[in-house]
């Protein structure tokens, strides 16, 4: 199936690449996505090396429960409010037989004395656990991290970007003091940014939220914003410094060493399998999928071409190839008869795998696979006997150009605005990250956002001063620097 | 806390073994419990290992949906008959203020036209998926892994053997022939039982189960059963041949090489967090936890010993020993101040770090940390020099000493009864595997069952012949071997 050309549709070449790509599927519930093989392994090494990260800055994984009690939600009441619109709620723990028949019902005799809330988010429950486990300073910091399933009640999703269920990891962390909690919502900031950087080749800009746009129960809430091709923004992972809000909801204190109970001050910080989305729109192109070699499931096909006389001598040069490469990289061989080689090269392209490696009866004697990188550029040959350090070194270099090609782009596209109007013009001909030295407040921002559907994504946290300068949206005495754009 | 002795009660012990090793802890809802970080960091080596196994065998992992629709589990009737009593069920997805203004509570507006089941196992969804993803011969065998979260409403639970909210994997595979699918159900109940004993140190009996005891849609059920200290069986793990119920139950056919619409066949199995279970029952002892090297989050512990004066010179030598074997082993330093040594001796203990090195002023004139294995044994000192060389050594040697320990006790458990009455008396006074050549039917194996409280746990893959045998519960002619316990 071709693949809907960027220029034309937007928004359905993203759909045709996930689909041919073959990451997810309609499932039959809802809003929820059933995300394939292909899909799945892209999350798999994204929480590979991840978790790496997060357990290298001190923290342990642990596992809570998926139900939470209704009544906890309420505790927190900017929480509540965030989420009550979009509570998934368990109300009967048993079906019975319709007596007519027909199939099954909820057996009305097993109604919940209290409906069970899918966890949103587990702030809750978390803080409710905390609250047994923290009694003195020698308790403190307790750093966990969850991976876990979530559901929000969406009436329009997108795949990856916006899903009833989705996958998460979430951080958790209870510390004694608010230096020490602000430090840590700005350190796993840093995680998720170098984590982008360096593994998702997606540049990002780290940068506070407006108030509007803060998480439901936080002091004050930070962000990753990446840039997607059509110039949209799109918030990658968020860190919460939650100030001692949780703490006081679940009734949370410490004895601090001297001797005196405290509150105890809390973050919380996730990025979600809308990564993969992120990933989708920065790199690919329009013939399909392009994956950063670090966190694509596949990373090197080797397509055997022959007749059927030279079957054996391909093959057998094919598997001493797969065997040296299968040490450091993630290799597949297709040797499936049914296939052409074009057919397969043109499934491995939608595919995103990023490096393709031809070899027929020419190509053994000559000792050397003919490759082709999915970035683009010509066939090149790999000798065998150095196709492990070669490889090696393309890969790297695939994943580098692809940092710097969307770096490239993100800086062409973060420019200024004078006014207004030409905020609205250019949200709607050319979005990027408009820069604004901003003096407004909610009202503004919601007003805004209302006449050009920009929004405030960020106060970018490396900013120069905005002394003497004039907000060109309000006309008010900036404040600070901010970024507007269209988001998904 | 002191740790009930497993012979003044055994369920307290286990309970406290639990506790005091930090694995788990009650959560605010019913039948679901909050995995500490000790107890998810076992789950986390467990899923690491056999991840690895699954997809050596050829599988690829992916996501399906947490949410069943209610209809799907009717579609086979002794899949809903098996799980209808334990359905959690989702029946609307919004909460609102509630008028007294006291909380919220579920909107009566955001009712779902037909309740979600959340998934207790996946068959019925995916099966649902493979009918939109097989159409020909070329699409089989389908090899699908997943990782997830289920629910089976619980009214007696017991942390980790039984619980509402559980995690597991779930291999759902599709295939061409009932040989090849039978083959597959084999292969994997092979995987589980060598990753029982060689990472898990259990020694488990490969089985069919009997008809009474077969998983709700299968038409065969083998089962891994191992043995716990108190002689009751745990069935550790189940590999079901699913024949074509679940194809016809959502029409799944495909092409055969013949170009005939053939109905798919089916396999699924699955282990679950209750493998942390048997491993605490198999293994541990008076003093609490005691970890296989292979699943322990935390490996070697050492544990600095100086007075103030000391302190440098000791912790510089913990540092050098730390990085030393960090490179293979999982290792942790505990230089809490606020705790003597033999508070910390006694805390990795009842955890069950395998291997505890002391480093000492002396020990670093030495040139030697003083070594202690949990499993028992005289202290030992290991030379820095040789550090990871020889606690290699001793992890692996313990590793194979409780293998043979607990193989060492099932084999002594594995007897043979002669008579109903023995087999009563055996299963209250010693139990264990008891090997009976069974001839009776599902209404004896009931009957034995409410008079016993033995369950037939498996029919044994390895057996001799039962011929020319009568069956000492029923008098009825030998069919083939049966082993009975109790179970947990």
């Amino acid at each position: 199936m071709p693949i809907t050309p960027r220029a034309a549709d937007y928004n359905q070449w993203y759909l045709d690449v996930i689909d041919q790509g073959g990451l997810v599927d309609d499932s039959p519930v809802r809003g929820c996505k059933v995300l394939k093989p292909h899909g799945y392994g892209i999350w798999e090494e994204i929480q590979r090396d991840l978790d790496r990260r997060i357990k290298e800055t001190g923290h342990v994984n642990a596992y809570f429960p998926l139900f939470i009690p209704m009544s906890f939600l309420s505790r927190e009441a900017a929480h509540v409010e965030g989420f009550a619109k979009e509570a998934a709620l368990v109300t009967h723990h048993r079906l019975r037989a319709r007596k007519d028949g027909r199939g099954v019902e909820p057996d009305p005799e097993s109604v919940l004395d209290e409906p069970l809330v899918i966890r949103p988010t587990s702030e809750t429950v978390i803080w409710h656990m905390y609250g047994r486990w923290i009694d003195s300073w020698r308790d403190l910091p307790l750093l966990i991290n969850q991976w876990a399933n979530v559901v929000r009640w969406e009436m329009k999703t997108r795949p990856f970007l916006r899903t009833t269920e989705f996958l998460w990891q979430e951080g958790h962390t209870a510390h004694a003091t608010e230096a020490e909690a602000r430090e840590e919502a700005l350190r796993m900031l840093d995680v998720y940014a170098a984590f982008c950087a360096e593994t998702l080749a997606l540049p990002v800009v780290r940068g506070r939220k407006s108030s509007v746009e803060r998480f439901a129960g936080a002091v004050d809430t930070y962000t990753i914003e990446a840039l997607m091709q059509n110039g949209w923004a799109l918030q990658g992972g968020t860190s919460h410094f939650l100030g001692q809000n949780f703490a006081k909801a679940f009734d949370v204190t410490f004895q601090n060493q001297d001797g005196v109970r405290d509150l105890v001050w809390a973050t919380s910080w996730g990025v979600t399998t809308r990564l993969v989305g992120a990933i989708v729109m920065s790199h690919s192109d329009d013939a399909g999928l392009v994956l950063p070699p670090k966190v694509a499931p596949i990373q090197v096909v080797i397509v055997p071409v022959y007749k059927t006389e030279e079957r054996s001598v391909v093959l057998e040069a094919v598997e001493r190839l797969r065997r040296a490469l299968g040490v450091r990289f993630r290799v597949k061989v297709d040797d499936r008869d049914h296939l052409r080689p074009g057919a397969k090269y043109f499934e491995w392209e939608q595919k995103g795998v990023p490096l393709r490696l031809e070899v027929g009866p020419r190509d053994v004697a000559k000792g050397a696979a003919l490759a082709r990188k999915r970035s683009g550029g010509d066939k090149f040959p790999v000798p065998f006997e150095a196709a492990e350090v070669l490889v090696g070194e393309v890969l790297d270099a695939m994943q580098a150009e692809l940092l710097a090609r969307a770096t490239a782009f993100r800086d062409a596209r973060t420019t200024s605005v004078s006014s207004l109007e030409e905020l609205g013009e250019r949200v709607e001909s050319e979005p990027g990250f408009l820069r604004v030295p901003w003096g407004g407040d909610d009202a503004d921002e919601e007003r805004i956002k209302e006449a050009t559907k920009a929004t405030l994504r960020c106060h970018p946290l490396e900013s120069e001063s905005v002394a003497g300068l004039t907000c060109p949206l309000t006309g008010k005495p900036a404040r600070e620097w901010a970024l507007f754009d269209r988001a998904y």
